[in-house]
């Protein structure tokens, strides 16, 4: 075939070259034949891909001890119908693909009597009773399900159909398949179409479904949309779901989820149309996505920015088959140590080779860099840069979130940002208010409190204006504006990142500068954050710091509510938190807090240029169905004239050896922050009592060429580009180790 | 040399056995003269103790870099002078040994360097200027850390010795050695003589030195006491200290704690005077110490009762001796594999001879079995039962304390439990109040909130009456009275604990039988709770279940304070806590809650025999410092005539797989709980929807040839021994499977 990228109306015309019906080979997704032929004939030198099968097999013997049911659609997600299809859907795809790695017969009919079932119910179905929104499905509550199943289903179908009889094809491709490939595509027209990630589901199961059935109208919808016209459909949703370093709007726990059906199509497609060269497309767009993925995590886990449930990480199927694609595309001795941790292949020819690969020992370990990935189709609504210092998994991550906001999962939470250190997050997002799939809590959907709580401001680690969220919490307000980033930039010891934001609030604007430095303001690694507010009012303005851990010590001390607790305020997420403790900092005094986390200490440090309040908070008030998890955080409020700026640090040191009873470094370094500015440029001045005096110079001007200079105390300060660092001598040169 | 172990006043007359001054031959205690040379020699087949060896020698390497700090004595736990005390000590010990090992002259002149800098200091000590309580020591503020402290550096100096001058080694032994050792024993009666683990150190301490002087009269006074009369000393240590079983009466933390200079003496003891057969001393009493000690454990940390560290496990270097022990002892390969997770060897012969064993790969597997470990000299004093079911990380682990007091650092918890699942605390207790060397935290000692919460009663798992704590809190009550262990059984899928409880308030006993079943009441494992109260007047009971996890559902639903907390009492615990939520159980209603930890989900049902107060709540009121943790407990409340009983089930159930997005089982299965009682005899029926009705009988009698028999509803129930089991149709074979 002669599909074409960029022609898209051209198109058609090339369906002359399409096989005839039933001449097309099979399995041809993302296990082919030729994959077929050549595991069966090497399987025995990995034994990786022979567990992983070993596992699917036992599975599925298991799941097919007894007739599954397929029982009358009738729940929502997360109840037994809901759960049962999707099960089945899954033991479809499985069993057929055991069937064509073992040749026992029996897993082929197995998948056979569940298709032919499906056939006998599918007919049948209405509107799901359930039905979910303006997406209803009819196996499903709501369509999107209903795409993943048969993603799922066509490849168990295209694994057995050359052993049905033509009787039993024409039964499942007329009375399932077709049906609801058609269901899914021209009679659901407003999700087909749509650029998101429920379309990328119908896209792929419709053209993968076009594939297997021969059908080359399926595929043509799948790739140009339901008009052909490249408008929609599979080509135009990579122009503009991910941005050009393969970010997806969403946020990586929806990245994740969307990664599945674009790199199965996308494999699929290259099996059958490698003419398209799908994966060169945009600059090896779908590479850098699944890479993104694994830059977008720590310790195995997403970030858990925007609506997003904590666990999920580089351990799910959808990884699993990114990193096994992303592998056959590159090479990439890193990304086989990224296969081996997710302890599992999928069983597909990119999945064996990996394995195959990785069994000789060839991984190399994956050591993430710091990063900044763009964000929007054209890479120019903000970004989100991962600035990391150290190797292996007890390194630092910060993560700053400059992006866009991402549509109805996105959370109110511009120039947020949050930090890992020593394998633990250490200063936190809390994700989604979500228990997924867990039917008593809201059957498993988005709770009350995701709204209340985890999407507002006051949940996140960024400013927060007179008690209200950006944009007053409205989607339609955050979609029109976007940080830009003045920043990025990142050597050994020393990484950067800026961005600014307009819009969030009327008549306040505010850039922040976040600097992650290791052995250069003190022996250990710091973050310096600077937020500077631009008022054209006076307001309050709230800086939150949700942190994880105990707290060993504050100074001044907080004055703690021993005999009651109130909330904090009456809306906007603060409803939500009790006032547990509090102090009042001086102008010119620092506060200073110490906890513990793990086995490290923690010190956040800030001095306040205008007198502080410290309100200390844990999260669980206006709760009534203990729906939150109890967690807590410092937020720092000053009343402002109108431009204010919080500069804070946090340090990184000590150790707490409970088995060897040992505890060093448990007290911070640094005794003094003070800022200068000058109009144009900023200098910071952190005192540590490890290192002495430091300064960091902010120009706010990224042209490296470009050369500015501040006088505080009889000093001069010269640098060029979007900052510079300094001891009491001199420069510092950046690129320090420790 | 001739000494005793069971005719002490006769040990005396063996002296003349003993070496000259000089003669003995070096090393020679835990690591002798014909361990170097074996170690030496064939050190290259074990890469684990070279490993082991290499971090020591670079650990050494890197703490002579610089000459180390020897500084005055003035600071208390956790301050720098006493961090740096305790780093010294082990330095020179290690550098010692690394000596010995690797001959490299340089350390054994590192070890030399300090201890002359110690013998120049000590001479000059008074009484430590934060000097603790009524033992204070010189180095140290508290003598116990100046035994340790010779614990370590007499060993460096074994390791050495034989490179010293004459001069050198009367300085180190005539300014530091004989005076320590002098100022532990004879200056210090009331800690050397005292039966306790401030003792054992002691002891330990002046008889290696003893040892290692070639000085028989501390080897005497350490053996016997100060009067050697057997009155004190080692041996009457060992007869008073543990009981039959290992089990040390403070509790598993300080076992490990008091286990250090048992084992390290003794085979100190063994390599010098093994004719004393000391590891045979009560029936090999030390062993059963060691192995008590990993029976204690759960995920490799030990149960955190009474004050304990909830850190510690059995990668601390007290087990690495231990088990390095035992193996020697035992030859049991099933410790090579508590050995692998400790990822270090000491560096003894005892840890070469596991290291190179293990890496040869004979370690198995070490699967915990249910055990009653009997409290008190004479193993009469209650006991510790561990009811373990499954296998592997994931296995159940039921820990019912029945034991006595526990002397000072005992909590007020008559018959209280915890429970593990699946890697997880699922039913906890807090530990202790503290925050180990972290200085800011109270000096790293005990916190205030040690006595006023974690101590307490309602801080447990069991019956608090009136809100007042067992024996009012007073340790010289508790110190009077002690469970009785009535039963333990356990057979494969059923395992039983019960006790009763006299004088842990006045006028009121109570008996608890703990059952772990498993594929016999549900089809996972359920934990059956019988408390069986008894008073002479009316009162509140409220039975606590602190629980670790998030609330998943309750039924009834729970009604939570949404705009204010406040403390739930005022005293003994309670005003720690905050009311978080409460409901209110008719009698005859099932009230039951689901909660979530992990990955798997636990419920918890009880039926109201009489109406009962459902209490939710937090921990954290009335702490100024911020020093606990929040955690959070379900406090179940019946105002009782006097005699009330509390049943209740713990189901473990179903899966959540976040990465997966499958929730299976997330209902717990019981329906209903129902008691009949006829005076003697007791039935608990158990509604379970998986399995139907299921009937525990129990005659709290264990004499297996007694036949019993209850006739409830038409139906007769006849069974022997303490407990019987029945469903709709008869008596259920206990040894289930699943």
């Amino acid at each position: 075939m002669r599909w074409s990228l960029v022609v898209p109306a051209l198109a058609a015309l090339a369906i002359g070259g399409w096989p005839q019906d039933g001449l097309t080979s099979h399995p041809s997704l993302l296990l082919t034949a030729a994959d077929v032929a050549d595991i069966t004939a090497t399987m025995q030198e990995s034994p990786g891909f022979m567990r992983s099968l070993e596992r699917t097999r036992a599975r599925v013997d298991r799941y097919f001890a007894t007739e599954p049911d397929v029982p009358a659609p009738t729940d929502a997600g997360g109840g037994y119908s809901h759960e049962q299809h999707k099960r089945n859907g899954v033991a479809i795809r499985e069993a057929g693909v055991v069937y064509q790695l073992t040749g026992a017969r029996r897993y082929a009919d197995h998948a056979r009597s569940l298709l032919l079932a499906y056939a006998d119910l599918y007919p049948g179905l209405g509107e799901h009773p359930m039905k979910k929104e303006q997406t209803p499905g009819r196996l499903f509550w709501q369509s999107l399900n209903e795409s993943v199943w048969l993603v799922h289903a066509i490849q168990g179908y295209d694994a057995i159909v050359d052993t049905l009889s033509g009787d039993e094809k024409s039964v499942i491709e007329e009375r399932l398949l077709r049906p609801m490939a058609d269901f899914l595509s021209v009679e659901s027209p407003q999700t087909f179409d749509r650029i998101h990630n429920h379309g990328t589901w119908a896209v792929a199961a419709v053209g993968m479904t076009g594939y297997t059935l021969g059908d080359p109208s399926y595929v043509e919808t799948s790739l140009y949309g339901l008009n052909r016209d490249g408008k929609a459909g599979f080509i135009r949703q990579l122009d503009l779901l991910l941005s050009p370093d393969g970010y997806y709007a969403e946020g990586p726990y929806y990245q994740r989820y969307a990664l599945m059906p674009l790199v199965v199509f996308a494999r699929s497609i290259e099996n059958n149309d490698p003419e398209l060269k799908i994966f060169e497309y945009r600059d090896g767009l779908l590479l850098k996505a699944i890479y993104a993925c694994i830059e977008l995590s720590y310790g195995g886990l997403f970030f858990p920015i925007n609506d997003a449930i904590r666990e999920k990480g580089l351990d799910t199927v959808e990884l699993r088959h990114g990193v096994a694609i992303a592998y056959a595309l590159t090479g990439d001795p890193r990304l086989l140590s990224v296969a081996r941790r997710q302890e599992s292949y999928v069983l597909t020819g990119d999945g064996f080779e990996a394995a195959l690969t990785a069994d000789r020992g060839e991984a190399e370990p994956y050591e993430h860099r710091s990063v900044l990935l763009r964000d929007g189709p054209a890479g120019k609504q903000g970004g989100l840069a991962v600035l990391r210092n150290g190797a292996g998994p007890g390194h630092q991550a910060l993560v700053f979130k400059a992006t866009a906001q991402g549509m109805g999962h996105g959370h109110f939470d511009k120039l947020h940002w949050i930090f890992y250190d020593n394998g633990n997050e250490i200063v936190a997002d809390y994700g989604a208010a979500r228990f997924l799939n867990i039917e008593p809590k809201n059957g498993g959907r988005y709770l009350p409190e995701n709204e209340s709580w985890a999407k507002q401001t006051v949940a996140h680690n960024t400013l927060v204006v007179d008690g209200e969220s950006h944009f007053g919490a409205r989607l339609a307000v955050g979609e029109r504006f976007h940080p830009e980033v003045l920043y990025f930039g990142s050597e050994k010891g020393v990484h950067v990142a800026a961005a600014s934001m307009d819009g969030a609030y009327e008549g306040v604007s505010f850039s922040r500068t976040l600097v992650l430095a290791d052995g250069v303001l003190a022996d250990g690694p710091v973050v310096v954050d600077v937020l500077d507010v631009t008022g054209s009012r006076a307001g309050q303005y709230d800086l939150p710091v949700h942190f994880k851990g105990q707290v060993i010590a504050t100074s001044p001390p907080l004055s703690a509510m021993t005999e009651k607790l109130v909330p904090l305020g009456s809306a906007n997420g603060y409803q939500h938190l009790w006032l547990r403790a509090e102090t009042e900092v001086a102008a010119g005094e620092l506060f200073s807090m110490t906890w513990l986390a793990g086995n490290r200490f923690y010190t956040y440090s800030i001095q306040a240029e205008e007198p502080l309040q410290v309100l200390f908070a844990e999260l669980g008030a206006n709760d009534p169905q203990i729906n939150l998890r109890r967690e807590q955080a410092v937020i720092l409020r000053m009343q402002s004239a109108g431009d204010s700026t919080f500069v804070s640090t946090l340090e990184v040191h000590g150790e707490y050896d409970a088995a060897e009873e040992s505890t060093i470094g448990s007290e911070g370094s640094i005794a003094a922050i003070e800022r200068f500015g000058d109009g144009d440029n900023e200098l910071v001045k952190i005192v540590s009592r490890q290192r002495g005096e430091r300064y960091l110079a902010l120009s706010y001007d990224p042209d490296e060429d470009l050369k500015h200079a501040m006088r505080i105390d009889g000093r001069e300060f010269a640098w060029s580009g979007f900052y510079g660092l300094f001891d009491q001598n001199g420069p510092v040169a950046s690129n320090h180790s420790n």
